[in-house]
Parts: C-alpha cells; sequence; structure tokens
C-alpha cells in the first residue's frame, strides 16, 4: 500500500468516528481543526507498516488502533500549548487549539480525544483478548506510567540542570513510550512470542529516544519555516536539551547512535521472524540529519 | 457487604494502581488530593449495588470497573473548576487542584485520570469480550458524545435562554451519560438480555436527570457549609437551571417525578429479571428532598 493512501484511510476512520451525530458540532469542529493540522502521522504510519513488515494484509481494525494513537498524540498536543503549559501560538504554522477556538473549549478537545481514543479500539474487529491487551498498554504509555508522568517530570526538571540519565527519563516516558507503542501493538496484533516482542520494544524505544534528540537538534537549528512553531524556544527557556546537555556535535553523533539501534532491532527482527523490514528502515533513514 | 466496605474497596484499588512505582510521585500526589477529596462516590457505588442486586459476589474486578468510573468522574471535576471553564478556587471544602498544585499540574492530572481509567477496565479478570464493551460504553459516555459534548453545548448556553429540550439535551449528556453507566457496566456484566438492558439504560437516565435537578435545587436552596462550594454560582451566572426555567417549586415536582421513573424501571428489573432492587432504592429514596 502507499503511503498517501495510508494516511488518507487513517484520516477516513477519524472522520467516521466524528461523523456519527455529533452532541456538539463546534467541539468536533475544535477536535479536527488539530488531527487535520497536517503533522507527520508518524506513530500511526509506523504501526501500519510493522503491520505490513510482518505480512498483514491491513483492515480498517488495524487502521483504528493507528487513528486511536493518533488521537491521544493530537490531545496531547493541544493540551501542551496551552497558556498554563508551554502557551505556544502556532504549531505545525496555524494557530494553537486555543488561539483559534478559546481556552475552554482546547481543554475540552484534548479531553475529548483521550477518552474518545479507546472506543476506538475497544470496538475494532479484532480478537476481544488482543483488544484488551493493545487497550491497557496503550492506557499505560500514555498516563501516568507514561506521556503525562514523563510531562510532569520535564517540568519539574525546568528549573534546574538535569544530568543525561535524567534527561532520558524524561524522554523515555515523555515521547518515547507512545512512539514505541506502535512496535508494541504490531507484536500483539501478530501475537509475536515473548523474544520478538521484547525486541520490538526495545527497538520502539531507540526510536523514540532518537527521535526527542533529533527534535532538539532540530529546535536549535532550524528556522521557522521548517518547523512551523517559533524555534529556539527550548534555548530561551534555558531548557535541558540533548544539545544544551551534549553539544550539538556529540547530539549528532547521539542521534546516529540511536538510529543505528533502531536498525540493529529491525536487522534481529529480521533474523528471528518473517518480518521485513525494508519500508521501515526508509522511515528510519528518513530521520538521520545530512550534513 | 456494608457500605463502609465498598467504599474502602475502590479507594484501596485506585491507591494499589497509583502505587506502582510512580514515574512523577508529585502527579500522583496531585491525583490522590481530588481522588480522595471525600466525594459520595455515588457513580461506584451504584454500580456494586447493582451488581449485588442482581446477586453477583462482587470481586477485584468489579470494583475495578467502579474505581474506572469514579476516577474518569474526578478527573473532569479537576479540569472543570480550573480559570478557563468555571474557575472555581474550592471544591468538597477544600481548595480545587489548580489552586493547590498550580494550573499545569492541575491539566495533567485530569489527563491523568482519563488516560489512565481504560487500564483499570482493560486488565480487569472479566471475560475480555465483556471487557472490550465496557470499554467501548465507558468511552462513549464519557468523551464526545458523551459527558464532554455536553460540557461544550453547557458552555454554548450560558450566552442565551434555553428550553426545557435544550436543558435536557445538555444534562443528559453532561452528567447523565456517566450517572447512567452504572446500569449499564451492570448489565454488561451480568450478560442481561437485551430487554433488561434497556430498561437498565432507561432507568440510570432518569437518575442522572433526577440527579441534576437536585443539584441545580442545592445550588440555590443550600449555604455552603452544606454543599462545600460557593452556593448560588449557577444563578449569579445567569445559566439556566430547572429552578431558573422551571421555578423552585416546580423543579421540585420534576425531581420527585424523576425518582418516580427511576422506581419505575427498579421494580420493572425486580419483575423481570433476578434483581433484588432494595439497595437501590435506599439510595434513590435518599436523593429525595423533604420539606
Amino acid at each position: 500500500m502507499k503511503q498517501v493512501e495510508r494516511l488518507n484511510w487513517i484520516e477516513k476512520v477519524i472522520l467516521e468516528f466524528y461523523g456519527e451525530k455529533p452532541v456538539a458540532p463546534r467541539l468536533v469542529e475544535t477536535i479536527l481543526y488539530s488531527v487535520q493540522a497536517g503533522g507527520k502521522r508518524l506513530r500511526p504510519l509506523l504501526l501500519l507498516e510493522l503491520l505490513e513488515g510482518f505480512g498483514v494484509t491491513l483492515t480498517e481494525a488495524h487502521v483504528q488502533v493507528a487513528a486511536a494513537l493518533e488521537m491521544i498524540h493530537t490531545g496531547s498536543l493541544i493540551h501542551d500549548d496551552l497558556p498554563a503549559m508551554d502557551n505556544d501560538d502556532y504549531r505545525r504554522g496555524q494557530l494553537t487549539s486555543h488561539k483559534k477556538f478559546g481556552e475552554d473549549m482546547a481543554i475540552l478537545a484534548g479531553d475529548s480525544l483521550f477518552l474518545d481514543s479507546y472506543a476506538l479500539v475497544a470496538m475494532a474487529e479484532l480478537p476481544s483478548q488482543i483488544r484488551v491487551k493493545l487497550i491497557a498498554a496503550l492506557s499505560k504509555a500514555a498516563g501516568t506510567f507514561g506521556m503525562v508522568g514523563g510531562q510532569v517530570l520535564d517540568m519539574e526538571g525546568e528549573s534546574r540542570s538535569l544530568n543525561l540519565t535524567e534527561l532520558q527519563t524524561i524522554h523515555a516516558h515523555k515521547t518515547g513510550k507512545l512512539l514505541a507503542y506502535p512496535f508494541v501493538a504490531a507484536g500483539l496484533m501478530v501475537e509475536a512470542d515473548n523474544t520478538i516482542q521484547a525486541i520490538l520494544q526495545e527497538t520502539g524505544e531507540w526510536l523514540g529516544l532518537a527521535f526527542q534528540v533529533r527534535d532538539d537538534i532540530l529546535d536549535v537549528t532550524a528556522s521557522f519555516e521548517e518547523l512551523g512553531k517559533t524555534p529556539n524556544k527550548d534555548l530561551v527557556a534555558d531548557k535541558s536539551t540533548y544539545p544544551a546537555l551534549l553539544g550539538l556535535e556529540e547530539s549528532k553523533s547521539y542521534l546516529a547512535m540511536s538510529l543505528d539501534k533502531v536498525e540493529e532491532g529491525l536487522a534481529a527482527l529480521e533474523e528471528q521472524s518473517a518480518f521485513q523490514a525494508d519500508k521501515i528502515r526508509e522511515i528510519v533513514e528518513s530521520l538521520r540529519l545530512h550534513g
């Protein structure tokens, strides 16, 4: 399947979910404004690519799980941008949700995305014993034991300088858990054995780390046009980032090393299962910085 | 089982869930501050009472589903109190979450409660085909098609006067869906047939309506000490409430009628199934206003 077809399918699933006679049309409008803001959809695409790598013919159910993941990610971005949080006016080159619809609507749009996403997984046409595992893993990756927990650590860390281990712990939770979820979920859906599941999890965690290091580097080096948001914001706020901690060159090496680890994981999967890593390797390569 | 045992069991399940090595202890502290603020736990108690009414011997799994429901309710209260929403300083006689911990922490505590709750249901020791139905129904009751959708309608209605149908639609979603959930969930857990499930749903919806009318009436008639929050807030804000729309006496009749409908539903359940309604009837009676 082509990338654009996967992207359209993910969007179609979310639109159909919210197309069901809405209670409050303005809420749905607010939600879809952020869902359709043109993100890269890295997380859901990774999940679909991984499933195809395992030789799975994609069905609506797989796309529903992928869409649920994207919905939680989108909800977290809306709340991250709020005045009481990062207080950002722009995201992906357009006004943030609270700037466009008001702070109350932005809070509720994020809440809805969090609360709604699980219905998509719960109603997907997959064996119910797989659905409950997918939901438990998603919930743990997103809430107190995952993304939100990491977000709180990140806020607490802003007032002091962190060491590398602390920075990694923050990002392993704040962004790592949801970025590793496609690997975990793909393993659950193909009913991978424990060995394969462990490799998937570890590979996903390395990819999550790489993605964060890359984001920190781009924040220093990219312009507004490239980022779609105000650059250098982290340095201005004196936040602990990989470039601030390691320097720019060392951060680039660290990114390259993390991506190597991902590719090692992919090679191990190819060796120990029927997994074909070509497409995922393309995504990993696209994360490398050149020059 | 005694009421106090049920209350302790619900609290124990939530504490154990958050006892699992926390990523960010401050986040767990913020969450538990609101969870332990001494609410009546009407929703989870209703669920446990209903199950016992069906002759079910309660297990940890039932309490986990009840706890998940209470967690979503608590998260919604934290967000309702935020400055951008109702801007309340007190809830249940203590400082609101954002007053105590800051607005950013309050946003994240609510987010966590929403995201975490589903893991409790997904991991409960119940047949997985029942768990997925419980999760789908909870998600629909809480998010865009339930509580959050109703919250948005409520906000949109503040700028104009509403008729009775509009007011009912708002409350049927904003508070009604989560209050009806114990009835829906009990039916799913005892694998009730469609007829019984329909009576359960309708009875729960009447109870939800009654609860909202009662809340509106108390807001006019009760003092700060009785409510644990600033009274008359709705009238001051010129919000559409049942007393504002129907007058106080008519609202009281409307409450009595709604509670009668609940009791009719309970009688129908007793007639058509092995359900014993005594305990639920006590709860319903406790909602009647005297004098």
